[in-house]
Parts: C-alpha cells; structure tokens; sequence
C-alpha cells in the first residue's frame, strides 16, 4: 500500500464515533459496541435508540481504518450502469489501473440502470468500508449519499452528473460531439436526419438531443418530430425507430445513433436496406472501421474519463480540501464512410 | 430479500465464533471484541495473541450474518480476469440476474490475469462479508481459500478450473470446440493451419490447442510447429504470430484463433492481406457477422456459463451438501463465410 492511501483514515472528514452515539443514545459505550457488532444482551428498546443514533450521526464502524492498520488493503468502489456495454470496459480498466497505481483493490458493481439498485449498491459498498466511488450514476437525486460523503467517503460521478448534490463529476462533451455529428452529416448534404438515443431521462441522451437541435437549427432544419426517437436501446426498440424513419412519410436520409448500443443495430438494419444511408455514431466500437461502409463515430476517451475520474478520486483520498471541479473531456469525430455518404441522387 | 439468500448464515457450515478465539487465546471476549473492533486498551503483545488465534481458527467477524438480521443485502462476489474483454459482459450480467432473483447484491472485481491480485482481491472480498463467490481464476493454486471455503463461503469456478482444491466448477468444451473448429478447416480442404492462442498457463488455451492436436492428428496432419503460438493476446503479439505464420517457409492457409481478442487482431491482419486465408474464431463477437468475410466462430453461450455458476452457488448457499460438482457447456460451430473459404487454387 502506498502513503497515499494509507493516509485516507488520519486526513479525511470528521467521522463520528461510538463515543458520539453512546452520547446521543444515551447509553455506555459497551452497549453501542454490542449492538455494532451484533452481540447478544441489548434490548430491543436499547438497540433501536442505538440504531436511532447511528442514523442520525451517519456512523459507520471505522473497518477502513482498521484494515489500514493491519495492513490490509485499501479499496474503492465502482458503479456501472450495465456490465455487458463495452464503453465501459476501457474505463473500467482505466479506474482499475489507477487504483492499483494506489496500492487499492477496486469493486465494481451493476446499477442495471436502476435508481433503487443504485442506491442500494452504494451503500453496500459503504456499509463495507470502501475509501472512495466513482459512480456511473442511473439515479437523479443523489442526497442519499451526503451522510456517506460527510462521513469521509470520497465521491467521483463519471459519464453522467450527480443529481441535487454538488460533487466531482467527469464528463465528456456529449452536446458538443453530437452537434458536430450532425454538422456533419448535413456538409455532406443530408437535410432530413434522425436521431435515435437512449432514454431521456439519462443525462447523456439529453444533451445529445440537444447538439442534435442545435446542429439542426443552426443550419436553418426544421426537425420533423417523426425524425426523433428516444427511448431503450434494446435492439428490437432501435430496430422499429429506425426502419419507421426510414420508410416514414418524410423518410430520412441520415441517421444519428445515440451510442454505441444504438449504433450496432442501426448498422444491422442499414445492411439490410436496398440503398445506402448515411450514419454516425456517437461512442466508438471494435470493428467499427471493418464493416461495410466503415462506421464514421463521435469518439469518447473512455479510458481518459475513466483515469480522470479516479485520478481526482485519489487526489480526494490524499486530503485535497477545494470546491467539487466539474472536467469536461472533449469528443473527436473520425470519418470512415458511413458517415460520408451523399444523400441518393434523386433528393 | 428472499428466505433462500435470509437462509444463508443459518445453515452454512461452522463458524469460529470470538468464543472460540477467546479461548484459544486465552484471553476475555471483551478483549478480543476490542482486537477485533479496533477499539483501544489493549496491548501489542495480547492483541498478536489473539490475531493468531484469529488467523489460526480462520476467524471473521460474521458482519454477513449482522447485516441479514438487520435486513440489509446479501452480496455474492464475482471475480474476473479481465474487466474490457466483452466475453465477460453477457456471464457477469447473468451472474447478476441470478443474483438479483435471489436478491443479492453483485460485487465484482479483476484479477488482471494476475494470480497475487487474484488472491488478494477474493480475500479483500471474504473480509467484506460476500456470502458467496463465483471465480473466473487467474491462478493456479486455490488453496488459499480452504480456511473461507470452511468458514462457509460458498465458491464456483466458472470458464477454468480450481487448481489443487475440490470445488465446484462450470466450463465450456474448449476441447471439443477447438476440435470441431479444426475439423471444419480440414474438411474445406485445409492441410497447413495454424493456431494462435492465449498463454499455455491458462486451462482454456491449453484445452484448445490440445482439440487443435487432436483433429489434426485426426486427420493424419503433422503439425509443423510453427504453426502454433501461444502468448499473449495483446494486438501486437498476434499480428506478429499470424505474419509468421503466413509468411513462413511452410505458410498456412487457415488460421484457428483461441479466443475472442486473438480473432480480432486477426480480422485485422487477414483484412490487409492480398489473398483470402480461412479463419475460425472460439468465442463469438458482435459483428462478427458484418464484416466481410463473415467470420466462423465456435461459440460459447457465456450467458449459460454465468447463468449455470450463480444457480449453482444459491443451491450452495440454500443448503445443498453434495460434492463438488463439474458442469460442461456445448460449444456450437457457427459457420459464417471465413470458415468455409478453400485453400488457394494452386494448393
């Protein structure tokens, strides 16, 4: 372990103490430890004040400190929002390098993009002594998390903002990298374009809708309502949005794909189409500069948000006292084809 | 939570309890309470008295069972070997399914395909009351675990085995899918094949190269043994392999890649190469089937794999006393286009 994280327990916060519990219960400082520790001889009446107590102070039984003083290994905590979305393998891997770096372990966790299960998660990771979170939150209200964070738990929100508290955040350029996708698309002399994100409710789905208008009105585009689509990015969902663009009414001639879950199946869909269509995809992918047409993407560093996020989580754990930053990562747009091709010659 | 995961702390196997260490250390529970909850008043000299009589009973405080009584989650662990290889995205979300329906909480955790950190992150993981663990091992030595396996945490190896300790185990037929792989490639009329694979440490490689022997033994091909490399799966090492097998003195003219992250690279390099070469792929990838040619693989069902550990740990953790179990998922040949291309003309 190195000194950074060792030094975690002596610099961080003022977590209170059985002492303050045994103080507020009202009881002896033997009696919160049985009920800390589960032992028997408490009655209930003693155990709820002691529990009322706990509550109320935001105790936790200091096991980081212990662990730290027999050398046991420090840890941080890390909440995804799905295990199985490749975007977060590179950042995964990026806040696993910079813990051990650290000397930490790092847990990871699955929200399943579930606001209760991501709460429930954070705090089973608090309740088992990790130093510090990234959070890839699926919640919209984070006060949950300000006992956790008063009590000495460094927080880290990544990908996504924290909800109605104020805390480091690392995100990337997500309104920016969508207007610039849709810019795009329109030099190459597209007008009528699609958007299919993820549900609107997750921050990132937002902002990219937003650069989508932006990009669209600042070239003069009314968007046809039809042209929008935002909601799972359940392949069979992304399949309907996009084959109802297609062959709506004022069918598009582009498409603009959320992420990287929208974006393969788009790809599926458009390779089954008689005549090209244009796409972009926000998020790059493995293979994406192999199939035909090559996918042109908005890229996110994965792995800079990811190292950014837990670069700044240590800075916390190593005592820095400044105001939550807020880190913007900016997105690039590489053309490989698909995001290139003209609108059919009759248009 | 459901009685099955509340039922846990209650059936499982026999715990020292601070009793026991008290005894064995011939000191009072008050004193070992404080050892064990960090609190003063003790000396150095006692306090290493009972931490040897904790490390030699195999002692933890049972927070698990604290934390059901009081109504808080369950949590099983999950142990990886490498947090961005996507074959672990469908096994860790099944994992976390059946997790969920037993509802537990998924912690998760990457050995980097180092066996040190293996063992220090399944400890780390122990001390932080999993009641449960599935393991994807990076080592090759389990015995660590004995005293957590006795204390009554339950453990699946899933995708390789256990090295020197009985346990149960779920795997895929890495043999018989490298065999039928290689089997294919010669009944497309291919004679010289090589096989790059993952390190030959690792079960799951070795299984496979042994299923490439054996067809093409089979087969009454010698195998020129530079056709084999095994190593690790980094882009370059690959590319490197595959060039030398290409261009070698008794060049191949089909490839068999051990895994996933080989058959990328290996797109990659055949992609830039003057004339077809035959590739099968173990393991399935997205897109496999939108490039071009559309790429063979042996797929495993890494849902099933994950599905199958999880169902077999909660059955552990109900209750059920039987010896460790050997569970073998079918692979399935998936034959795409780059399986079925023949040798050149001239052959």
């Amino acid at each position: 372990m190195t000194d950074t994280a060792r030094g975690t327990s002596r610099r961080y916060g003022s977590r209170p103490t059985m002492k303050d519990v045994a103080a507020r219960a009202g009881v002896g400082l033997k009696t919160v430890s049985r009920v800390v520790n589960g032992e028997p001889g408490v009655t209930p009446e003693t155990e709820r004040r002691v529990q009322d107590a706990i509550t109320a102070l935001g105790f936790r039984r200091n096991d980081s400190a212990r662990i730290l003083r027999k050398g046991r290994t420090a840890s941080i905590g890390l909440v995804l929002e799905d295990l199985a979305d490749p975007f977060y393998g590179p950042l995964s891997r990026a806040v696993e390098e910079v813990a051990r770096d650290h000397g930490a372990l790092l847990i990871n966790g699955s929200s399943a993009e579930d606001p209760a299960r991501e709460q429930e998660l954070v705090l089973a990771l608090c309740a088992r002594r990790v130093d510090g979170l990234v959070i890839i939150p699926a919640a919209d209200d984070h006060r949950y998390l300000e006992p956790e964070i008063a009590a000495g738990v460094a927080t880290v929100f990544v990908d996504r903002p924290a909800g109605r508290i104020e805390a480091d955040t690392v995100l990337s350029d997500s309104f920016g990298g969508a207007r610039d996708a849709v810019a795009h698309l329109i030099a190459h002399g597209h007008r009528r374009i699609g958007f299919i994100g993820d549900q609107p409710r997750i921050h990132t789905a937002a902002e990219r809708l937003r650069g989508y208008r932006t990009a669209m009105a600042g070239a003069g585009l009314a968007v046809d309502e039809s042209w929008v689509s935002l909601g799972s990015t359940a392949p069979d969902r992304v399949r309907f949005a996009a084959t109802a663009m297609l062959d709506g009414p004022r069918p598009v001639t582009a498409l603009f794909a959320g992420n990287n879950r929208v974006t393969v199946t788009a790809v599926r869909v458009l390779a089954e189409r008689p005549r090209p269509v244009a796409l972009v995809g926000f998020d790059d992918f493995e293979l994406a500069d192999l199939v035909t047409p090559a996918i042109t993407v908005v890229a996110q560093d994965a792995a800079r948000l990811g190292r950014t996020a837990a670069t700044m989580l240590f800075r916390r754990l190593e005592g820095t006292e400044i105001p939550p930053q807020r880190q913007e990562i900016p997105t690039r747009l590489v053309p490989r084809g698909s995001g290139e091709l003209p609108p059919p010659a009759d248009e």
